[in-house]
C-alpha cells in the first residue's frame, strides 16, 4: 500500500510517498481502506517540527480521515467489513476523564496517521460517521468538529439564549459557529477579513467584527450583549487575544482555550479572572463517546461541514502549503 | 455608635475611630450589634488603596464579622432579635450565577464594612453561623472560609481519594486544608517556612514542602501522586506561581484562581492548559446559599477555624499592620 | 379595582368578580396593571378544590399573566414604572435549590393570583418578558413554559442528537416540543387525537403516535431510536403512563415527572429503574433566574408560544370550563 | 482447575464443584488465580433463579473476588503477572454513560463469575485494589462498595453537612455508611434489629431507628434534620419503603434506588415527587473508572470493609445459605 511518510527530518520537503506492506488484522483489529482525509493546522505544525520537535520519524501524518473496513480480525464486534468509519483522534480515549496515557495516543503524531492507503486500527479506535455526509465531509469530523463539540456542548453546556464569541473562521471556529446555531444560541465572529466575515454570516453568524479595523473587540462584544458580556469564548488565538477574551466574558462565563502552537507565552492579567469568577477551560479534541454523540447530532440535524478546496491525496504537500497560507474558509480535503 | 472610618485618603494612618448616628431599621432591615471581626488580606489592600484606588471615602473597612440582631424592621422574617448572625460578604448575592450587579455589593468596600459597633443590613444579607463556634471563630467565615468552600466543594466537586495542592498557610489556604481533610481527600502544602508547614501538618496536611528550599515544587507534587499530577490546586500566589501550578496538575484537573492583588500580570505558557485539558477557575468568595451549606458542614463536623492573634477592635490599625507582616498562621480577630 | 375571587367554597360556580381596594406599594414593592392572563390545568384543579382541598378562601385564582408597572414603592430598582412584567410563579424562589419555604409561594394558591385588575408584588417577584411577544403570548410563560425549560434545559441538559418523547399536547408538552426543536434535538409525540398530532407536527414534531390506536407506545419509541430508547421523557400522564415511559427510556436516560393531580397513586415496577440506571426527576416550574434565561432564549430565537382561544377576562369561568374539555391545542388566554 | 457450577437447574442443590480445563490467555487477555470471593444478595437470587429465570446454565456464580495475575497474553499493558486484581462487575463498562451493550456484561450471570480457581479475563476487565486491604477485604469491593460510591459520590455529589438516610445494614448500606462518614456527612440508619443498629453506630452512624418499633420513620428522619428532610436516601427496600423514603427527603433531594429483586411492584404516590422536585436515581453498580477512583479513596483514607463470616470456597452453598438467613452484619467472604 502507499503511504505518505515524513522522513529524515521535518519540513514539507521531507514528505515522501512510499510503499509499505499491507497490514493484517490481529484479534480485535481492523483494516480500513481510506477514501478521504482532511487537514488541520496541527498537521502542518507537526510536519514543520513545531508541534513536537521530539516526534520520532518516519511518521505518517494527518489525524482526520474516513474509509471503509476491508478486513476484520478475530473477535471484532463493534464494526464489520463494509462499514464506513472515521478513526478517532485519540486512539486510546474512549470516554471519561483524560489521563496521560490516553493523551499519548493521537493519530498523525505520535502515532502514524491517516495519510495512507490502508490503516491498521483497533476496533475500539473508530466510529461510524453520519450517513448523510460525503466522504470529504465525514473526513473533517475527528479533530476540528469534535473539539468544538467538546468545548461548547460537553464542557460548556451551551444553552439557547446564550452568546458565543468565536475567533476567526478556522476549522474549529466554523464548527463552533454551526453548533452554536444548532443549539439555538447566538454567534459573534471576529475576523481579519470582511470576506471571511461574509462567509461566516452565510453560515449563520449573528454579528461579525473585523478586528483589523476595530481592535479592542471586547467592547464590541459587550455591547452586543447589552453590557453583560458573552457567555462563552472560543479562544483560538492564544497569546495575542486571551486578555481581550477575558474582558469580553460575563461574570461566571467561560473561555474555551483551544490551541495548537506549543511554547506560546502570553502576558495575562489574572485579576479579572478571579474578580469575575471566569472559567478558562483547556480543550483537547475529546473522546470517542462524545464523537458518537456528536455524530447523532449531525445526523439528526442534517448538518454539513463547510468545505473549501478538494485535492488529490497525491498532492498532500501542496495541500499543506495552501493550509499555511490561510486563505481558505472551510476544510481542505484530500480524496484518494 | 463608634465606627472605624478610612478618611481623606488611603493608608493605615487615615483610619479614624468616629461616632456615627445609631441606625434605625426600615422594612426588611435589621440592626446587628457587632461582637467580633476578622481580618483578610483584602482589607489591608483596601485600606492601602491597592485593591481599588477608586474606592470612595470615607469607608468603614473589613468584610468579616459576627454580631447579634438587636432590632428588626417591619416584615423581617429570616432572623429575629437575639439571633447571632454573620453579614454575607456579597450583600446582594443570594445564590445562582454571579452577575455584575451582585458582584458590586461586598462589605468593606465598596459598601461600608463590619468595623463598627452596629450595622444596618437587609435581612437577606446575613446568615446564622454554627452554634459551636465562639464569636471570634464565627467572625472568620464570611470571606476566607467561603472562598475555600466555593472553590473545592461548589466548583470543584472535591472527592475522597483526590489530592489538593494548597499554596501557603493564609486564610483561604488553611480553610482549604481543613475542608480537604473533612472530605476525605489528601492535602499537600507549600510554604516558605518550616514552622508554618509544621502548623499545617498539625491541622491535617499530609505532606509539605518548603519552596524556598525546593523551588520548582511541581515535580514534588507530581511525585506525591505517583506522577499523575494533583487534582486541584488552591492558587493564591498568582503571578509568581501559576505556571508551576499548571505543571503540578493532572490532565483534566483544576487550578482554582484566588487572589486579591489587582493589576497583577503574569507570563503564562498556555500550551499545557489546552494540551492537558486543564481548568482554571476564578473564585470570588461565594453566595449566601453556599455559606449556609458550609455552616451546616462546620456544625456537623464540629470544625473550628484556626485562630492566631486576638486584639481589641480599638487596635484595628495595629492588627492590620500585623497582618501585613505575614507571621501569623490562622486568622487575626478583633473583639469588641 | 376588579378581581376574580373564589368565595365560600370550591367550584366554578363560586367564582365572583368583586371590587377590591387599589393596592399601594410599600418599600421594594410595585403595583402591576394586568393586561393578559393564561390558564393552566392547575388553575382549574385549584378552583375545583382538587389541587389543595385545604386552600383558604377567598382566593384570587390563576398564576400566569402579564402587565405593566404602574407604581413603584421606595427603593425599587429591578424594574421601573412602564416596564412590562410577568409575575413569577413562585414569588419567593429566585434561584438555587428549592426549599419548603420557597415552594410555599405560588401565585393562584396559596397566594392570591393574577386574575385581577392590579397586583401588589415585591420587585423581586417579576421578570421582563421578551419584547417580541404580544401580551397574550407573554402571559403564557410563567408556569408552563418554565416547567418545560427547567425539565429539559436546566435539569436535563438536553443536547442536539438526543430524542425527547413528549406526552400529549398540553401546555408544558407544547413548550417542551418547541424547546426540543430549538436545541436541535428530536421530538416524538404521543396523543389520543390525530388532529392534535397534526398540529404538533406543524410545530416541529419529528414523529407522532396515536396511543388510542397503538397502546404500548414504548416499543414504538424504541424503534424510533434504533432500539436504544429515548434520552428524555416529558411525563405528564402520571399514574397511567409512567411504566410505559420507563420502558421507552434508554439506560441512564431521564423521565421528567410533571404533574398536577394530587393523590395520584400508580403501581410501578422498580426493577427497570435500577437495572437500567434510569433517572426520574420531579419538576416543579422553576426559579426566577431560569425564567430570565428562558426569556433570553425566546427573544433570541424569536420563539412564540402556541395560542388557542382568546377570551375576555370577564369570561374566566367559561374559559376554565373550556380548558376542562381538553379540545384546545395551545394556551387559552384572557385579555383585559 | 476447579470451579463452582450451577448445573441443570436453579437452586443451591444444583451447585457442583467441577473440573474445568485451565484457561490460556489470548491477545489482551490475562489469567487470574483467585484467592478470595465475597457474596452479594444478587448471587443468591441468581442461583435460586429469581434474578434472571432465563439465565443459561451451567454458570459459574459470584461477581466479587480478588486474585493475582498468573499469565498475560500478548500485548497486555494495563497489568502484569504478579499484580493483585479484582475483576470488574461489568466487564464491558469502562466509563461514561451506561448502554444496553455495557449492561449485558456482569460476572456471575450472564457471564461466568469468580467462583473458580482461575479466571480468563480481558486486561480491560480488572482493577488493582488498595494495597492495605487483605484479600478478603479486597474481594468485597466490585459490586457492593462500588454501588454505594456510584450513588453517593458519582451521582449524588454528596457534600459535608448533608444528611444521608441509609436503609438497613446490608452490603451496600454499610459501604454507604462508611462513605458518608468519610465525606464528612451525617448518616441515619434504619434497621429491624437493635443489635445491627449498634453495629452501625460502631461504624460511625450518627443516629439509628428500629423500624419494627417505630414504623413511619420518615417523621423521625425529618425531625433529625430540623424538619428540612434528608438530602439523600439509600433506598434498598424497594416496594415496601419507597413511599416513606420520598416523605423523608427534602425538596430537591435524591432517593438512590438500589435493588436486586426483579418483578417488584410498588404502589407509589407520585405527587410528592414532583411537588417537591425530588430525584429518584436508579443505580447499577458502576464503571471501571469509578472503581479506580473509589480505590484511591479507600487507600488514602485507610478505609476497611466490614467483614462478617469467613468460610472456605469449598463451602459456597453453605455460605449462600447463611447469606439468605440475613443475620450477618458485614460481608461474608470465601477463601481459597
Amino acid at each position: 500500500m502507499w503511504a505518505w511518510e515524513l522522513q529524515g527530518g521535518f519540513g514539507l520537503q521531507n514528505l515522501r510517498r512510499v510503499e509499505r506492506p499491507d497490514p493484517t488484522p490481529g484479534p480485535g483489529q481492523i483494516v480500513v481502506q481510506m477514501s478521504a482525509m482532511s487537514l488541520n493546522f496541527r498537521d502542518l505544525l507537526m510536519v514543520e517540527g513545531m508541534y513536537n520537535p521530539k516526534q520520532r520519524l518516519p511518521l505518517i501524518p494527518l489525524s482526520d480521515g474516513v474509509g471503509r473496513v476491508v478486513e476484520a480480525g478475530p473477535g471484532v464486534r463493534r464494526v464489520k467489513v463494509g462499514d464506513r468509519v472515521c478513526p478517532t483522534f485519540f486512539q486510546g480515549w474512549v470516554s471519561g476523564e483524560p489521563t496521560m496515557e490516553k493523551l499519548k495516543t493521537p493519530l498523525g503524531g505520535p502515532l502514524d496517521g491517516v495519510a495512507a492507503e490502508r490503516m491498521l486500527l483497533s476496533e475500539e479506535g473508530v466510529v461510524v460517521p453520519p450517513a448523510h455526509l460525503s466522504d470529504d465531509e465525514a473526513a473533517t469530523l475527528p479533530c476540528a468538529a469534535l473539539t468544538a463539540w467538546t468545548a461548547l456542548v460537553q464542557n460548556g453546556g451551551l444553552r439557547p439564549g446564550e452568546t458565543v464569541l468565536i475567533q476567526g473562521t478556522g476549522g474549529v471556529s466554523l464548527f463552533a459557529l454551526q453548533l452554536t446555531k444548532l443549539l439555538g444560541a447566538r454567534a459573534l465572529i471576529t475576523s481579519s477579513s470582511d470576506m471571511k466575515l461574509e462567509r461566516a454570516r452565510a453560515l449563520g453568524a449573528d454579528a461579525g467584527l473585523n478586528y483589523r479595523q476595530t481592535p479592542g473587540w471586547s467592547a464590541w462584544a459587550r455591547a452586543q450583549t447589552d453590557g453583560r458580556g458573552v457567555d462563552h469564548v472560543i479562544e483560538v488565538g492564544g497569546a495575542g487575544t486571551l486578555e481581550e477574551s477575558i474582558k469580553a466574558t460575563r461574570p461566571g462565563g467561560t473561555v474555551h482555550l483551544i490551541g495548537v502552537l506549543s511554547g506560546t507565552k502570553t502576558e495575562l492579567t489574572l485579576t479579572r479572572v478571579f474578580m469575575q469568577a471566569i472559567r478558562l477551560l483547556g480543550v483537547l479534541v475529546g473522546h470517542r463517546d462524545a464523537f458518537e454523540q456528536m455524530n447523532r447530532a449531525f445526523a439528526q440535524a442534517g448538518l454539513r461541514p463547510a468545505l473549501d478546496a478538494h485535492l488529490d491525496a497525491a498532492a498532500l504537500p501542496e495541500a499543506l502549503g495552501r493550509l499555511g497560507q490561510g486563505d481558505h474558509v472551510g476544510k481542505i480535503t484530500l480524496g484518494v
